[in-house]
């Protein structure tokens, strides 16, 4: 693990200049379609108290008039992990230390004609070392063509970033995602899918690198041309009625089952960043 | 365990006798107060295919001008335990098979100024039997002097129930209750308390249904006077925003914490049954 440090540096600063591109993106397009002068406003947190001894993150959160809600998180984490989580992730069976680095990203809209999104990517680093991440688009109505036509955009784009990275790859991390984000209560998934990976170590870190990096920069241009394509879609009543169903699944979804949720309470997380995941909205 | 066929009659009838009172009476306010024709929808189901073979509920579910959602559900559920479960409920060690009756009610009322309120006792046979229960209280501003009075009278009401069944319950209860409904993420309690009982076995059974039926028509007699008083209190915008926060952490304590929620969740439970708790609206 000789590269290791080199290693966090790239991986944590890369985080950064994505989470720079992704809101400056996102506030563009709040500026041109709907003149909103709304902008990401960003807040620092520390693991503990209020020194960086353990890491911490920062949050950036828009309130607009395009994107009802959207969050995006980077994080740097480190430290022992807790009895509970001790042997449970990778490389930890014989030490506890952990060093965890990521970007994290939940937009909903305020159309329901423009799909919800979600997007994150990590390095972790424990005695071993992987890349984890991926994206998946939920569409309010899932079954709409529009929706469908929107969503086989986000997956062939993801499919190129996979396929150009390792042949077959894309096929496998679609299912984990399917798998992943699905409400076993409701017998449905949270949206329509599209990518999950982890433990990802192909020997090359560089390559495996790049590929985190592409999921990242394809996201966000795919998004804005899926934004692009939806914005002037015209509502009904029941199109809102129907964000309101999506988000409450969406909000079951992270509150039962996200690992991430799960994680960061465990882990003492912040609070306000974790459930920056959650929607503007939801009815039961 | 002789009589234990009886005790099941009595307790089931019971329940239904409380939820048709319960309902009887929502009904009732919301008729002369907002000259509302609201009533509660009715809906069996049953935990296995379309037979009783495991029983089932039924689902009662009005939305309201003063309620803005009510549900009040009853259920008998039997047969033999997941093997999740098996070995975690008293008296199932030896012998999986289980027989649970029971109300549960939840109120969302729509003005900001009438507290939200549970309850629910529950009559429950295994190798064992006992009853269970309890009743809380969640005004929307939880500090604001008018919720502080109603929810004292709230307490006081279910004091007498306790001190009257037996000396020094209600301490313990009330104890039990506010430990039960706490969100540690949010190092708050869900609302402002009440009562939380189980595994209420004291040898004489009489007595025992005795004291769950007074917490059933305490509960009901006390919401109606809580709600005439509190009914006519004028709210501002920031109460119905402070009403979307805490119906949010109601929301993340029944998803993330409760017990019954997953209970329901673990024993194929009816979905729309369980859910009937989270409330009309939420925001994050």
């Amino acid at each position: 693990m000789k590269n290791i440090e080199d290693f966090k540096k790239k991986a944590k600063n890369w985080f950064k200049i994505l989470r720079n591109k992704i809101c400056s993106d996102i506030e563009s397009i709040e500026r041109n379609s709907k003149s909103s002068n709304q902008i990401f406003k960003k807040k620092k947190w520390y693991r503990n108290n209020k020194d960086n001894k353990s890491g911490g993150g920062e949050m950036a959160l828009l309130r607009g008039e395009v994107f009802e809600k959207a969050g995006v998180n980077i994080s740097t984490v480190y430290g022992n992990l807790s009895k509970e989580l001790v042997g449970k992730i990778p490389g930890t069976e014989k030490n506890p230390s952990f060093w965890a680095s990521g970007i994290s990203l939940v937009i909903h809209p305020k159309s329901p004609s423009i799909p919800a999104v979600h997007m994150n990517t990590r390095f972790i680093v424990t005695e071993k070392f992987w890349f984890g991440g991926g994206a998946d688009i939920t569409p309010i109505n899932k079954k709409s063509k529009a929706s469908i036509n929107l969503a086989k955009l986000f997956h062939n784009s993801l499919k190129k970033v996979c396929e150009n990275y390792k042949k077959g790859s894309y096929q496998k991390y679609k299912k984990w995602c399917d798998d992943y984000f699905y409400l076993p209560h409701r017998k449905e998934t949270r949206g329509l899918g599209g990518i999950f990976y982890d433990n990802l170590n192909s020997g090359n870190w560089e390559r495996d690198f790049d590929f985190t990096k592409n999921v990242g920069d394809n996201f966000i241009e795919t998004y804005k041309e899926i934004v692009k394509l939806s914005i002037k879609t015209p509502c009904t009543q029941k199109d809102f009625s129907m964000q309101l169903e999506r988000r409450s699944r969406y909000t079951e979804f992270n509150l039962l089952y996200d690992r991430g949720t799960k994680f960061g309470l465990l882990t003492n997380g912040n609070i306000e960043a974790i459930f920056m995941s959650l929607p503007p909205s939801a009815s039961w």
